[in-house]
C-alpha cells in the first residue's frame, strides 16, 4: 500500500468560534477504492465534492459502515489518537457484517495516522476540542438487484470540533414503542441503518423535552440497552452496572476504557442484563445513585432523570455524580495526554 | 407544483438482448430537492451523475427510502401503471418512520407519470420485461450531528428489465441466527437499511447452494416473515396461509394483490402466526402443497424446497404448484392489461 498526495493550491481559513461538531471540514481527506476483488492504492486528495451515479448501490441498500475518532492536541503540542486499533479492529468485524470488503487494520491506521499528520494544524487547542476523525465506507456498484456490492469506496474525513454536549445532567426518555436493534440484526455493527432506524424516537423525545431516549431491548421490552447513540452505566448500591455484550449492542471503546478505569479505581462492575423495573425499584429504595452515557463524541455525558411511563427516577438530585465528573476528568487526562494509561494514547509523529 | 424539463442532446441507443434487472439507465430522471421546509419544483433533466459532499449525510447515517413500481406495455401498445397510488402511499408511510418529509400521494404520481411518458420508448416489448422504476429519497446535509437532516433529494430512476427472477421452484433456506426486523424496528418501512441487514443471510445461503432465505420472527425465532426480499405465502390443506402485518413485516403491494386475487378465487385465506414448527407438521403429514414469494420485481417466485435445521421439506415435488402459476399468470395478465381487475391498472396516456 502505497499512499499518493495531490496538494491543493490554496489551504482554508481555520474556523474561529464555537466549532460544533463534524460543521467544519479540513483540507484533505483520504479515499480509498476497492475493485475487482482488492483494495487499489489510498490517495489523499483536496476535500472536494465526489461524483456519483443515482444508481449508486448505497443510496439504495444502505450498505455502508462508519468509526468515530478524534485527535488530541497535548500542553506540550503532541498529536494523540486514543485507542485507535480497536476502532480499526471494529471497522472490521462491521464490515464482514455487512458483506464488505475488510481493511487490515494496521492499514487502516496508516490511512488515518497519514491523513492526521497533514492535517494536524486542524487539531484545536482550546479545552475538549478535538479533531473528530471519520472514517466510513460504502457500497458504489451501479445497479438495482439486491446483493452485495463488488465495489466500495474508503473515505476518511476531519472535522475541528468542540464538545458534543455541555457537560451537565440531561433527561432522558425511556422508549418503550421504538426498537434500536435486537440480536441477529445489526445492532453491534456501526452501519448507517442503525442509526437512521433511531432518528423517529430521539425527535419524539426532543419535543417533550428529553435530550435523548433510553433504549430497551427488542424482545421483551424489558431491559436496559443504550442511550441515545451512547452507551449507558448506572451506579446502584456503589456497584457499577451495564448492560453485557450479547449481540444487540455497540461494542464501544469509551465503554470499554471506561469500565477498565473503573475498576482500577476499584468499584465493581457488573456486565449483565438491567431490567427498567429494577432500575425502578433501585430509584425508589434511593440506590440509584449515579447514571452516565459513554461515547467517543460525548465521551461522558451525565443523567440526571429518567422518565418511563408516567414515572420519574431523578438521578442524584439532578446533579452531576462523583463518579460521573471524576471518570470524565479522568478519561479526558488519558486523551489529552496529561496521564499515561496502559498503551491507549498513541503518538502520531 | 411545475415540472421543469432538461432536454438532453443525444438520446442513448436502446439496450439489445438480455436487460438484467436496474443494469440500463435510461435518458432522464426525475429529481426533487427539499430544503428550508418545502419541496422545490421538480426536475427531469438528463440521466447524469450527481455531485456530492463526503459529509452527506445519507452515507454516514442511512437515512432513505425508496419504492420500486413497473410501467407495463400492453399488445395494443398502451401504457399501464399497476396499483400506483398504492406505492404513493407506503412511501409516505417510510418517510414518516425515517423521519422524512412526505411527499402527497398525488405529486408522487404525477412525477412518475411525467417521467415514464417521456421515457416511454424504453419500455420493452418482450414478454415478461418492462421499464423497472425506482423512486427513492435521501438525506443530503452536511455534517455529523446525529438528527433528522433539514435537506433531502427524491429522485426517480428507470430501467428496461427482464424478468428478475426464471419463473421455477427456488430452494430456500430458513435463517435461524440472523433477523431481518423486530416490531418496534423498521421492518414495515422500505429504507435501505433493511436490505443492508439482509445481505450476509442471503450470501451465507446462496453459497450453500439456495436462492434466497426465509426469515423468522425476531423475538422468538420460530414465526415465518418474508423471503428474501419478497412476502411469503403457503398453501396448506388446500387454505392460503401467510404472515400478518404486525410490524415487523414489509405491506407488499404484490402480497396485498395476491390476497385479493385468491379470495376472489374462492380460496380461504388465513393472515395469521405460523411457525417454522407447524411448517414441518405439515410437510410431515403432506398437506404443505404450495409455497411461493410475492414482491414487484420477481411478481411470483415459486418454492420448491425449504431447509430448516437439517431437516428437508420438498414441496410439491420441486414442481411449480397449480396456484402459483395461476395466480402467476393472472397477475400478469392484470399487469398487462389483458384482464381489467378492479382499478389495479393504471393507464399513462
Amino acid at each position: 500500500m502505497e499512499i499518493k498526495f495531490i496538494k491543493r493550491e490554496k489551504l482554508k481559513e481555520k474556523p474561529l468560534g464555537n466549532l460544533g461538531f463534524g460543521k467544519y471540514q479540513t483540507d484533505y481527506l483520504l479515499y480509498r477504492d476497492y475493485k475487482d476483488g482488492k483494495w487499489e492504492d489510498p490517495i489523499i486528495a483536496p476535500f472536494e465534492n465526489f461524483s456519483y451515479n443515482p444508481s449508486m448501490y448505497v443510496l439504495h441498500y444502505a450498505q455502508e459502515t462508519f468509526e468515530g475518532m478524534k485527535a488530541y492536541r497535548t500542553n506540550e503540542g503532541k498529536v494523540l489518537l486514543f485507542r485507535p486499533l480497536e476502532n480499526a479492529k471494529r471497522f472490521m468485524r462491521s464490515n464482514e457484517r455487512m458483506c464488505m470488503p475488510v481493511i487490515p487494520a494496521e492499514e487502516f491506521l496508516i490511512c488515518v495516522e497519514s491523513l492526521v499528520k497533514i492535517e494536524k494544524n486542524w487539531i484545536p487547542s482550546e479545552k475538549n476540542s478535538s479533531l473528530y476523525i471519520r472514517p466510513f465506507m460504502y457500497a458504489t456498484d451501479i445497479g438495482l438487484g439486491v446483493k452485495a456490492s463488488k465495489t466500495y469506496r474508503f473515505v476518511i474525513i476531519c472535522s475541528p470540533s468542540s464538545e458534543y454536549y455541555k457537560f451537565e445532567p440531561t433527561r432522558i426518555y425511556v422508549e418503550d414503542y421504538y426498537v434500536r436493534a435486537v440480536k441477529g440484526g445489526t445492532g453491534e455493527a456501526k452501519c448507517g441503518g442503525n442509526y437512521a432506524a433511531s432518528i423517529i424516537a430521539a425527535e419524539n423525545a426532543q419535543k417533550k423535552g428529553f435530550s435523548q431516549v433510553l433504549w430497551l431491548d427488542g424482545v421483551e421490552r424489558k431491559y436496559v440497552e443504550e442511550v441515545g447513540t451512547m452507551n449507558v452505566m448506572f451506579k446502584i448500591a456503589g456497584k457499577i452496572v451495564t448492560a453485557p455484550l450479547d449481540g444487540s449492542i455497540l461494542p464501544g471503546i469509551t465503554r470499554d476504557s471506561c469500565l477498565k478505569i473503573l475498576k482500577s479505581f476499584g468499584y465493581e462492575i457488573e456486565e449483565r442484563k438491567l431490567s427498567i423495573q429494577e432500575l425502578i425499584e433501585a430509584s425508589k429504595k434511593g440506590i440509584l445513585e449515579e447514571a452516565w452515557g459513554t461515547g467517543t463524541a460525548a465521551v461522558i455525558t451525565p443523567i440526571g432523570e429518567l422518565y418511563y411511563q408516567g414515572f420519574t427516577m431523578k438521578i442524584n438530585n439532578f446533579e452531576v455524580g462523583e463518579v460521573t465528573k471524576k471518570l470524565f476528568e479522568h478519561l479526558k487526562s488519558i486523551q489529552f495526554g496529561e496521564f499515561k494509561y496502559l498503551d491507549w494514547s498513541y503518538e502520531v509523529k
